[in-house]
């Protein structure tokens, strides 16, 4: 019945690998789905209402497939986004599933398509690859589900066996989302991340509100260094008690820095006043870096780090259509001196758990796999973003295996706000790392029993361990 | 017969995974010859004699071997090049051959050696590997090939089935060759490429006297700013009547810019007068790239950009021999701030055509798959010179595809001066392709026949629609 | 009878590559062993004393052993590494082995294990993978074998079947254990290598005091710059006489200089008065490249160097344990602009043996297989430190053949002082180098013949020739 996706899927070509990996690969197909870095939304759960039109949910929020589409000339306005005052030009559902069914050919070789075409077929019962022509037919077969209850958030969520789930909230979010699921009769784990960027950027440009927002959240006084901090620790306190177990940094680079007092007071009083250069706005990151790993060792939240993208780098796109419509570009990042301020305060204390990510694939072997494999307090994320893809997962997993073993890293994360996704993305990291152990085992570089067990950690045990889940 | 080369060269190993590669060879193996880029004479095809010796039609211009046996000790003059008032120490072409067979081990895993075989086997009948001990018939072999009717210039043109080739032209030329070839009763196509580097360049030791060229040329007043730009819409199109469909620039890194008019008005005075800075001369490369791009947006002539290449590393081979001996060396470049002012300007218009090379492999899954697969001005040209090779096109299509996909790539082009070795150039790019292909299929990544029409788009389509050909 | 290691490690899985693979690896199985580079002790041959408890000879010195443990939360303490004053807290090398042992599995997948397997194994006998329940047994085993005869210094290194051992000696050092092993009856080759650093780098604490050394040594002025430079000539003198054919240097950069006379006069001046910024003492150090490449012009000897890394990178690690513990991070280096100053004065000379290490693999294809594919001088080190591994290997091959053939490399060298486990080094690149060529055989890349004839070349020829051994 399933007709396009063959059950050796990225599994090694060669038979006696591929059998390995077969084998390998049922003993962890059916673990639960470990969630700890991703961007549903919680209302989803916390209301759970039917989605809508299949286009709203699958094609418009992606950017993986917006930019590809807009690489070959399709405009997002043809793709239903809306502009920044929310006008969207098509509002059409089907008209931009066709767009997108006419072009599926441009994601071949793509991740994209591959989390497509499992999404189609496991979830929505498709059988045939999608296209021009059937479309319609498509569109029609996926609404027809999205309106059933068996479809609804919460039994989505039971049904892809998710043990726990993290979305990424604002530090100044109140969380009610949260809330009301904690309050819900339904058992789903979802838990918040502490995302304070919009409070600590000084390139944001509601920083000064959010500060003030976190001041009055907390009844700490703001304007001070001292009290702003507070604010921080009072947050994530929240946070906590929502079900927090991380925080999550996107800063530009992975400066980090270890001021005196009288340094810090002064920088963020310019920061306040708006008064910054270029290197204060650089250095109050880093600074704040520092201040949240401390705060990690107090509190036990752990720390994540995902430096190195140029965030939207076309200045017309962002115009007119705002953040996060593919056109952040991931640049040449550096750990090894930036991490140092940091790591020498905190680098070798137990309670720190920092887990770093990168887009420059250049650091796995260089600078990444060194440093988490000497710093107790240092964990690797999983291959990020671009590269949560075959390839991309196995370079991962080459470039720093032999350097940082399997135990300083942290599992995978799915990393989406592509709900219906998730089983997919987990299904391709999963056989990518069977695929990886199998020829590992195949070449006699570690024995079968042993690579059923690290299977096992990398699927489930890593990621509940590094995000204390 | 063959002795030399196996037909399942370059495939993969694993047996099934040959027997696609193999399928999917036989559908592109006899495709025609697209040849967008590459650095061949005009005045070959349009005199149409036959060639000299052995030695300087196959080892005396080729930087490639030249380089490898200077690196073991060997020197420029043994090897038969002349210094730069032309004068060659050694001129037997028989004791150059023989000096390069009896080193034939040292090509041993590089491409010049698969080109090398490739072009002795089929082009020149040759039956066993090149040695010490057969260099000598070798030379008379191929020398007596090369008195041949069927060894001029056109008659291997056709043989080799090509369909275009694009040389690359001084924007000063007068293209009195590629008009030659146009008037001429032989049907050939072969189209000229703009190439101004020699006349904006200010570290180019010509650039004054080019510019004057121009004027000359265009009748236009080169002295100012406006003037200057003009007599390069003026040459391009005249290069476009002689069937150029692109330009090319080999710049040292790819910063671009976008100044206001009177600053370009100021640094172009600066550039005439000779007193600019390292500063100047890098910022009017790069202003002069995005000027380039507005003219290719009115004219429609695709760009292409080569960075990143320190040329004539040593200084005392290039006093006494000059340019392209071998001692040029890449060096890190980076591409995401350097073309954001081109790309703010010109990205997202759909009548830009800019394809980018790099000799810096970081940038392909950092930042060129990413820049590739959002802005739809941008195309990514195939791996370049150094990674013209096996291992280096295969991790071009590893490290470009899952971001980029392969409809933002633009085929094969062959950047060669050594007009025999075209085909086992193309040869080596099929069967690479073939080889990555027959993975994918093998790991149901892509489905056989989605295969065979990316085989023929990866060969001969996607190059014709990059360049307009 | 041997339980832990497959005869076909490290071998392609396809069966007809594996096949190739273990003919090719059967050619070079039991070549003797050349160690041009290490850090082994020449007291141990000079002395030939056995070897104390397995903590102290196996873990406690190995930083690739201590960093990975103490990345999971091991102190240094705990694992008997003394303080800087050179006490240890735990001295129980039974409990340092346990603890190693309990935490086996951490090594997963890295070289560490199988190197310590292969050591395990065949040198010692055992049978069954290391684990908490088989420690004491292990313990025992190892603790017995080193008691015997035949695990002393030179009997090991006899049943290593070393044909030549380099060490690395400070340039200050009187080479006494050298002169005591030539005067010796014992017949084994163990030959210095002059390693300056300690008297080059301004940023070595004890600078000024190697420098006084020196120049007692040589009776040169070494207040000057020319009697400085004399008392380098006079200990190469002294080390070449003591059997060294090479030199070495570690680098925080690639940096080279060639400043006028007068301008190193001063340089120095500063340097020894102490008074030099950071960037008088890269310069320096840049300086002291080149002169020490003028040096091996007049001499003979072949330079190595070893650049890149950033040496204790934590502040408290370092301040209580001291150097060399596992908190040594790589950094983006680079060599182009970085050497050229250094090439150009001696780059096209023969007499200059240059062999160039990194530890920056984005490295290998851009800059240093041009490079070394060029100049006569360079020729390539093996993958080094980090990348000493079966993948770093592979991606070795795979990046510097295509471009610098296999001629323009300089063998294997082993660059350990854990002294046992040097066969299980050369065992594991051996066996690399054959999987390697046996996928070009496969692929008909290159011929089994000549692949043969590049395997012993690799393991054997290229490293005497390279190091004049």
């Amino acid at each position: 019945m399933l007709k396009m996706l063959n059950e050796d899927r990225l599994f090694p070509a060669d038979p006696e690998t591929r059998k390995v990996a077969r084998r390998l690969f049922a003993e962890i197909e059916h673990l639960p789905l470990i969630c700890p870095h991703g961007h549903t939304e919680p209302q989803w759960f916390s209301k759970n209402e039917n989605f809508a039109d299949p286009a709203q949910l699958l094609i418009v929020p992606d950017h993986y497939v917006l930019r590809m589409l807009v690489s070959q000339g399709i405009s997002l306005d043809m793709l239903g986004v809306p502009d920044h005052t929310g006008v969207a030009k098509q509002t059409d559902g089907r008209e931009i599933w066709r767009l997108f069914a006419e072009n599926y050919h441009l994601f071949r070789g793509t991740p994209s398509r591959l989390w497509f075409d499992y999404t189609l077929e496991f979830l929505f019962g498709a059988t045939d690859t999608l296209s021009a022509q059937n479309s319609d037919a498509v569109y029609d077969q996926i609404s027809a589900c999205l309106a059933e209850q068996s479809f609804k958030p919460r039994a989505l969520f039971d049904r892809f066996n998710i043990e726990v789930l993290a979305t990424t909230d604002a530090c100044t979010d109140d969380l009610k989302a949260h809330r009301d699921i904690r309050e819900s009769d339904w058992n789903g784990r979802v838990v918040p991340t502490y995302r304070p960027d919009a409070a600590i950027d000084p390139d944001h440009p509601d920083l000064l509100n959010n500060i003030e927002k976190m001041g009055a959240q907390t009844n700490e006084k703001v304007s001070t260094w001292q009290g702003y901090l507070n604010a921080h620790r009072a947050r994530r306190t929240y946070f906590k008690s929502m079900g927090a177990t991380a925080t999550d940094h996107g800063h530009p680079s992975a400066l980090t820095a270890d001021l005196p007092l009288e340094d810090c007071e002064a920088l963020y009083a310019k920061v306040l006043n708006g008064k910054t250069s270029d290197m204060d706005k650089e250095l109050f990151r880093a600074q704040m870096l520092t201040e949240m790993a401390g705060m990690s060792v107090e509190d036990g939240l752990v720390m994540q780090l995902h430096p190195g993208s140029v965030r939207n780098h076309n200045q017309s796109v962002f115009k007119t259509f705002g953040r996060d419509k593919g056109f952040d570009i991931p640049k040449s990042v550096s750990f090894v001196d930036a991490l140092q301020p940091l790591l020498n305060k905190y680098g070798m204390d137990k309670r720190l758990s920092l887990i770093l990510f990168t887009l420059d694939e250049t650091t796995y072997a260089r600078e990444l796999a060194p440093l988490a494999g000497a710093y107790p307090s240092l964990k690797l994320g999983p291959a990020w973003w671009f590269h949560d893809s075959p390839a991309g997962m196995m370079r991962y997993r080459e470039m720093t295996t032999e350097t940082a073993g399997f135990y300083n890293t942290a599992g995978f994360n799915d990393d989406t706000r592509a709900f219906p996704s998730i089983p997919a993305r987990h299904d391709v990291a999963r056989r990518v790392d069977c695929a990886f152990l199998a020829k590992q085992v195949t070449e006699h570089l570690i024995k079968e029993d042993d690579a059923v067990e690290i299977a096992i950690d990398l699927t489930y045990r890593l990621a509940k361990q590094a995000y204390n889940l």
